[in-house]
């Protein structure tokens, strides 16, 4: 295993110490050394906090969103394993004022129940905290069970639209509600070109043939849908826009916003060549691609791949989306809006 | 070769293209194809222009750059290859007015021809540029031969400040001796862990052990000075930090900036990890490390391995690293300052 790490026991507590010793304005630990919450401002009655809890090895979500108009709190749990209902408990604690707090929960068996468990003992203590379940890749279930998909790269559109709305003094209850508008309005699909390595097992976490690509796969190497073999990026970007429209058709005029997220492995080069073809390819039935997301910001280690997620949010989403924000590593340009492009 | 190309003739274009589709406010291509430039606010003759031509292939950098605050334009040569003089002086031409312009120059050795002949040509044609050059691998020569050094990532200090400063109203020559007053300030030493696919031939582009890190390898897969054998990283990075403190001592109490720059292929949790290691090792001499920057910004591909850059700012050039600036891919977080830590 050759991986920048120390020792293996330590590998989260050492990341985590090296970022938060970055940011100490941004960012902090909270009582509990898994619980990183903002440093400034300080939770207060009157604002619904948002907060996750995860397992590490995806980074920068969810930690790097931690800051003022996103995040209030990231528990993190261990590498891809979801973290306790004992310790997101102590995350809601941390952060939660009379206004309650919106516990998001990307679709993920472990993710699931423990959030739900964490959620439910913070009502038994008094605290007012809903789970809203993430859900995104067209993959991972028919179209009819929509609310058995699993989370994605997407549900970073549903972080920063009521990162803001929070921020803004939305209510718990409306903070709900938009959630739920905006995850019917996403859809993400993926493709894998190569393994990552486990930081704790120094394996790969998956093989695939050198000439294929796996649609569909998890971001912890769940198995894909299909395999295709290795062709032009155009015909295979074309191929998952059509995919995703399938899923979710969107009119001729509809103002779409594009993620393109990488898995880790995937260079820069490479993003902005398939963001080209996901516009080009939206630009040929009339459909204006504005204000987009391009990056490695999702992640499952070094795994060479990518995602599409398309938006369509409502004037008032986008304005959430465009508002601007504070977090070590969300990297939406505001007001870098691709409104000319369509 | 699996990677999310068209044509590998077009590899370029099909990347601007999707770059300059996607932050069409910020970024805009000039009459060459090959020249990026900025969107708003135009070239005026009361600013100096500051640019770079570069060998593409390393995205973020150099393109990621331009925007306000930042850099004017750059001029984008093929896959690890610099531009042409002739393309270059097509970039100088774009954005220099009465005010003259700067152009950087990371010292390998085509950029250094081409970007002088350029800059040359240019003075022929009545503009006033100024080259710059820069360096601070303290791995590619010795100590009393500085300027024989490699451009490494370290240059996005001189980016950062003199794009702040150009911004300001500073004058050509002010200019340039700021730039070379914030080059002896850096230096940089990196590790290489696994190798980048080039994007031509699809081969790797370099091979080593299992069980070996290389010390100093460059930008393209330029030999290294050193191999160590796999070690925890809290090792790897004291040796490192202790090979740039020797090089340039730093004293007890100068806030020094940090910047970990990935190659392309490691993660954040490793980086983070580094990082924190960093922070350590200058805490130990009491030396505060401030308002950092951790990420993959200057890379080789999907290289696996980072760099580690020291900079000794003056409180002016400190307050032009941390101004507010417009690109969409640097990522420095505006007063996100780490002057808790140290």
């Amino acid at each position: 295993m050759k991986k920048l790490f120390n020792d293996k026991d330590r590998i989260v507590e050492d990341m985590i110490d090296g970022f938060v010793s970055a940011f100490p304005r941004i960012v902090t630990r909270g009582a509990n050394p898994r619980v990183v919450r903002r440093t400034e401002p300080k939770p207060r009655d009157s604002k619904v906090a948002l907060l996750i809890g995860n397992g590490s090895g995806h980074e920068p979500i969810a930690m790097g969103y931690v800051g003022e108009g996103l995040l209030d709190a990231n528990v993190v749990g261990d590498v891809f394993a979801a973290p306790s209902p004992d310790l997101i408990l102590e995350g809601i604690e941390e952060v939660t004022g009379e206004a309650g707090a919106v516990l998001l929960i990307s679709r993920h068996e472990g993710d699931v129940i423990n959030g739900n468990a964490a959620a439910m003992m913070a009502e038994d203590d008094g605290l007012k905290v809903r789970p809203l379940l993430m859900y995104d890749d067209i993959s991972s279930a028919p179209k009819e069970q929509e609310d058995e998909r699993r989370g994605a790269a997407g549900t970073l559109f549903i972080y920063k639209v009521l990162g803001d709305a929070a921020e803004k003094g939305m209510a718990l209850d409306d903070l709900v509600s938009l959630g739920e508008d905006v995850r019917a309005r996403i859809r993400t699909l993926g493709a894998a070109l190569s393994p990552g390595v486990s930081p704790i097992t120094g394996e790969l976490m998956f093989t695939l043939p050198d000439d294929e690509v796996y649609i569909g796969m998890g971001v912890h190497g769940e198995p894909g849908v299909s395999r295709r073999k290795v062709e032009p990026v155009s015909e295979l970007v074309s191929f998952m826009v059509e995919e995703l429209l399938n899923d979710r058709p969107i009119e001729p005029g509809t103002p779409t916003v594009v993620l393109v997220n990488g898995s880790g492995g995937t260079t820069m080069m490479e993003l902005l060549t398939v963001y080209g073809e996901v516009a080009r390819n939206l630009s040929e039935r009339t459909i204006p691609a504005i204000s987009p997301m391009i990056g490695s910001y999702s992640t499952t280690q070094e795994m060479g791949g990518f995602s599409i997620s398309l938006f369509t949010p409502t004037p008032d989403m986008l304005a959430h989306w465009q508002a601007p924000h504070r977090s070590p590593y969300f990297a939406h340009i505001q007001d870098g809006d691709g409104a000319g492009n369509g």
